[in-house]
């Protein structure tokens, strides 16, 4: 019985909510249960250094909690100085599935940071980010061909995330807090709308997974982003 | 004739929403007009170095912004590895006006810190938060009331806080961003229920200013910060 | 009676010593009582990005104390690795102060560094370090049109600074340390020669303080500006 | 046809050379082909403060690559003032490896530090520090059962790390850097002696891959460890 | 000839003025010619970690130099964010200097700081500084004597410093700025009343110098040092 | 009697082994005994800013511990965030000496970098540095040479580095560890081939020294310099 009373292959409540700041190009709060997450598409006619010259584009993340978002509250990240570690990957992960599902020739020499700033945290943060993120970047490209600033879609495709693990010896979707710090197996996948895996990572908490609980972690996902990506749909309909 | 066409005593449409932040003691999401700032309250057993046994308490206060806040994006300050001197002025004075109208020795050995998230950025950012913080702070001190963790209320006073300005040669209460970046001179006052002040800081832009203007600035502000006090009363009635 | 036997109304000692850095363009040892300054005026021909090309000059400073001009010994800020939030407050008063008396169009493409290191400190440093950096800016200024760097004087008034305060319920001008520590109000006031306001920081230690006060501790700063004004006069002379 | 002319399943030359650092309690130079890393192993009486009064341990790693390890010289992490997301990203995954095949109980209240210190890299440093790593904190655990400090040895099996990647359309072993760099997908799996899984990361460069490939890469991974699992009973034997 | 026309073996004019700042335990204002050095001895009764438990306590120096001290001004280094190199080896230095005429075992578990700030540099900071910082250590100690905090005088023999340096062919003794910028090499003694070498730090900037050079620059050296040691006796008769 | 049993003017078993780094353009493994220093020569075609323009090119060294080439792990230097004051002090003087015995006029507007990492520390670690990163720096000019990026050989001569100490009254050469720690004086000299002094740094750890001490340790190294020279000319026969 997960805490939640969900059945194993249960998402939590999703909500995907658009054009909820003001300023940014493009922006979406993303709710998975009590994790809540703001996300915001920024259009920058900068482009980093390594793309100068390319003719490309690129798109990359910036991720963050709020202090108060936790069950205690957390350090903010400018006091230390610098983010860490977990903040880096968390960041790099967002990054890298965006541009997974992004032309970033079409998007000619530009930059898109997706800030993706949690107001509450109730585990899967990265996987409510990812999945948010898809939305406000939707919004930022449809901006930008509704000015003419870019000719065609550089959005190739859709792409979600979601955790699952191995909770009690169940295998189990969307693990909220209580159930992520207890699992023995917790994976991230990220997977697009045609159902191509972009990123796998699992990591055994305690004894080390097998083959076949690998493959039953991965059934569960595809579940589940499919209906992300169903979500996705409906939101930008 | 203002920007927004309201009234030289006209505040912007305040709103002043509690228990937004399910983990937190205390919270209140407050908006002037476009201004929107998360307030958290966060108790914390340890109180800081300098009144450790005092036998009293201290109240702190951290701000800071989203990058997608403003119009254009502004820089995460943990990419500049520290806050800005301007945020630095604000969680001090932030901190200072909240310390102003509680009884730090009722509150015991113990942290209060509020946390003013700016979710979004139409001039007023600190004076809307130390509106709000206050509400945040006072549902704080109820949950601690109610758990018998202090036996009596240390909160002394509402504080509430406003801006005003001379914006086109007229004074004018409250200012926006399209206001505050063209006024001549820019002073936030903090005022107490009972009509004290705690803090004025008034800055020339352009031209100094009078002593004539500076009281009808301050004339203003207490009309502001009457209404804000009002509004405070309501929202935890 | 203050600690200092002076009247309510009375400056503390205060000299103004031109010429004391060798090699700076200006420069001014400012003592208020034993509170000692020096100020330098710095010219680089380099103005920061944000006026490049507006063809107007900037003119900042920067403020730092001695580790031994207290008391007790006080810890490098470079020890830290930033300038604390005290210390930026303080510089970034100091520049706009200077800012509101210079014509920055007159001073072309250029900026002019004030550094202002505090010797000894007795109180009220900010306010000594405003009215004698106005004198090495007055200098730098002269050093520059006697090099026609310059066809015309950028500066365009005085600006002077001191502290006012209520002392055990008594409005008092010039607080030095003693005074500072145990007053319940403490106010800055930056004034040009013509007796406009440039800056007014008030803010209440313990008890709140009314309308009354505040203009108590207007007329203080006014005459105690006039005074110090009447100062750099002579000093300049 | 690979670059190095290797069979797709085959790895590249993999030499664990024991006690190569003189003071350390364990090391381990390891060599997969022209990526050397040296790992040493260093005891440390005090645990991390989240151990203390636990009774159980700790093993943690740290990263780093040697500025001129690479074919460009590489910046000192220092230089920047921090590690990059990078190292952290890694050093994390090492211990995580590692905590996942110790008894933290059985090691007592201590720390075992691992160094992984890249002297050349060609590809895959994560994976052979990690390979490498094992040998270095098992000579450490025997130095401690040697000299009595631990009563049990809380090693409870073998870990080794492999990558694999699709190039060129070929499920491929142990990649180099001119495949990695050219891989359409990457993946490191960590696996231990009896053939758990502890940790995937598998990432999309390009086109995201199938549930099919990502079954081919791990069965490539298997046997891989099986093979450095062997070489490390071989090293300790 | 020297440009100061000097004669080869000639210090510049050379003052050491005790009790200029109010607060420290010991000061002196130390001016080689143009170069100027504020010297104060802070006493802290909580000495550094490493010698608590031993009985013996520790001196430290710090150096800094104020911005426009210098022809040109230079950035402060708490903008950089941490000491530069240059500043790191002079404060060593420094320390090591004094530490070699303290007995730190009569000093008790206490420490003494030196700091060094420069307020007007024209070549040989760190000699002028070391022999300014003997006197606010004497004072120091003297003020520590009268209020028994220590039964023995730890102070051992005088220390001096010098630089010297072979400009354009000829051995002088005390370069100022305009020859230690043109000497072929640079070296600074550290020597102790007795005659005794604390420190040489020789460097040649164009050609290696011989050993016979090396002799003829510690002869002035000596002499320097001798004059200068008569000097301190002077000033803390 | 020294601990390794050496005679007082024998140095440690020194080797240079060159090639070791397959990356770098030159390398040198350089071992005094048990410390173990590699070193490479790295080529960078944007010289910095300071000589830009000149027509000069510049040569610059970094130096690094790797945690645990010492008895007890030493943290790593990016966790503090910056190297230490020791560590700059050993990267500026390799620096000096190495650009001693360089033409950088010959070298054209290029920088090398010569980064000297401690595998292995057992005392003299900046004087094994030195006599090795000459063979690196030696390899990297012949490279250019080769391929006919520089016309002459910018290498004036050789240079190389011992240090001496007076251990147990009795002047030594090479110091390990165990002299080091326990030395009454110790002195770095950095000699060229033909003899001349490029650096000394000598500091009496205890009592200070006499003139007479200076020259014996003088000699000492003259003769150590020598035969480093000897054996870098066979390295690079």
């Amino acid at each position: 019985m997960r805490p939640s009373k969900r059945a194993p292959d249960e998402l939590r409540k999703v909500t995907l909510e658009r054009a909820v700041a003001r300023y940014a190009e493009g922006s979406c709060l993303v709710k998975f249960g009590d994790t809540h997450v703001l996300c915001t598409a920024s259009l920058e006619e900068r482009p980093p250094m390594w793309v100068r010259g390319s003719g490309k584009g690129w798109v990359t993340a910036e991720y963050a909690m709020l202090p108060r978002a936790t069950l205690e509250r957390t350090r903010r990240e400018v006091t230390a100085g610098k983010p860490s570690g977990r903040t880096q990957e968390i960041q790099r992960l967002i990054g890298r599935s965006l541009r997974a599902i992004v032309d970033l020739g079409a998007l000619g020499e530009r930059q898109i940071t997706i800030d993706c700033d949690v107001l509450q945290a109730d585990g899967g943060t990265r996987t409510a980010s990812i999945t948010g993120a898809w939305v406000a970047l939707h919004d930022c490209l449809a901006w930008m061909r509704a000015r003419s600033i870019i000719a065609t879609n550089p959005l190739k495709d859709h792409v979600a995330a979601v955790s699952c693990g191995i909770y009690k010896g169940q295998p189990v979707l969307d693990l909220d807090y209580p159930e992520d710090s207890a699992a023995e197996t917790d994976a991230n996948f990220v997977i697009t709308g045609a159902g191509g895996i972009v990123e796998i990572q699992g990591t055994a908490e305690g004894t080390p997974f097998s083959e076949d609980e690998l493959l039953e972690l991965l059934k569960l996902a595809k579940l589940g982003t499919t209906k992300l990506v169903d979500l996705q749909k409906m939101a930008v309909m």
